[in-house]
């Protein structure tokens, strides 16, 4: 009975750990998609090379994070629910490390930007934008640290606003492209930017329903409240 | 000794059946990658509809790869290279439940591309892209299922070709764009379709670095060999 105490007490441990470490790297991931959206703004090509700089950073805490699990799975031999909170820290790992990513092609494109004709208000309302996302993976990491299935469906709910924005901003950026092709190239890295950044709501997205996943023991059966994800609008 | 034995006939016996999962996966998402190319280039919008219906099953197959794996982990306790070799399995197949989406995706926009003025070469140029890719695709599931390190290294290589291919068309559409504003609507979804195919031969190379690692115990260092990820191209 003791030494079973024992064992379960250790797998706490090391999963605390590990779990630590996926907190660690969210913190970096939500610092990343802040300063992406101000280097766009700005225009600051030396925050934007930071940014860049820290997603090997956040490469390598993915890489520590799944050997760290491997180990606590080797070592402890969990099952069920244990195992299951195991394999999520992998995936959370690998979804943080795909924003990362985004992130970092944010920062890239605001570097080519700089050298480009200004969109009015496009910096703006994409830094709006990557806030409402920004507070999502916030949110979507609350809620798997405090395995609160509420929140979690919370931020899940949020993502139609997020591609609601992104579907504003297509059809603000086809306009501008219009009225003038001198905003083409311009128009179409910062249409990928506001891509970027959808993408990342549906990460957090996913982040949420590893969530409901450990809370309920399944994933959510109802398809995502989503925004139509190609807008449809004709040529001019 | 004999018991022992029967232990790891049963371990690699149950590994079998879940890679098995994965390449069944595997072939789905190939065809997924052809058929949305074709439907694409040929303005079907039933094989595209097709193509959005059985990316459902991509998914459920995921769930259950997820399902058996766990359940592998737990009733076998695997070690070492073989708790790293089921690790993989969750992995690649999430990787590939990534790349049905983007054909998925594809499939979407090629409905929406129907009603629009066709883009002379596009499609053509698009398919040619993505049997790129569905190659890599193949290559990189048969170099994960013979353990064939050297392919996956292949693998890598030729995703520099699939990032050339990109930003060749990422010029020739804004080449498009300028000369008439009625094909900007068509090159921006042309172009994110040029986009998603990319992203397909980036996975196909993730695939690859994950053979590399169960084949050497590590991830290639030198930086992928990779084309300029974001074509630097001054406005008209």
């Amino acid at each position: 009975m003791n030494n079973e105490r024992h064992i379960l007490s250790a797998f706490d441990r090391d999963l605390e750990t590990v779990q630590a470490l996926v907190v660690k790297m969210g913190g970096m991931v939500e610092s990343a998609i802040h300063d992406a959206a101000i280097a766009l703004e700005t225009r600051d090509g030396e925050l934007a090379d930071d940014i860049r700089r820290r997603d090997k950073a956040i490469d390598a805490l993915e890489h520590q994070i799944n050997e760290e699990a491997a180990r606590l799975i080797a070592l402890r031999a969990p099952r069920a629910t244990d195992l299951r909170m195991v394999l999520s820290v992998i995936k959370i790992s690998h979804i943080l490390e795909r924003v990362g990513d985004y992130a970092k092609n944010i920062a890239k494109r605001s570097n080519v930007l700089a050298d480009m004709p200004a969109i009015d208000g496009a910096g703006m309302a994409l830094r709006r934008m990557s806030a409402t996302v920004e507070a999502m993976m916030k949110d979507a990491l609350d809620s798997y640290i405090q395995r609160d299935a509420a929140l979690a469906a919370d931020v899940r709910k949020r993502d139609l606003e997020v591609d609601q924005m992104y579907n504003a901003l297509f059809r603000e950026f086809l306009t501008h492209m219009m009225e003038d092709p001198r905003n083409i190239t311009a128009c179409m890295h910062l249409h990928f930017i506001a891509k970027n950044i959808e993408r990342m709501g549906d990460h957090a997205t996913g982040i949420a329903e590893q969530v409901i996943y450990l809370a309920t023991g399944e994933l959510p059966e109802d398809p995502r409240p989503k925004g139509e994800s190609v807008p449809r609008m004709e040529g001019a």
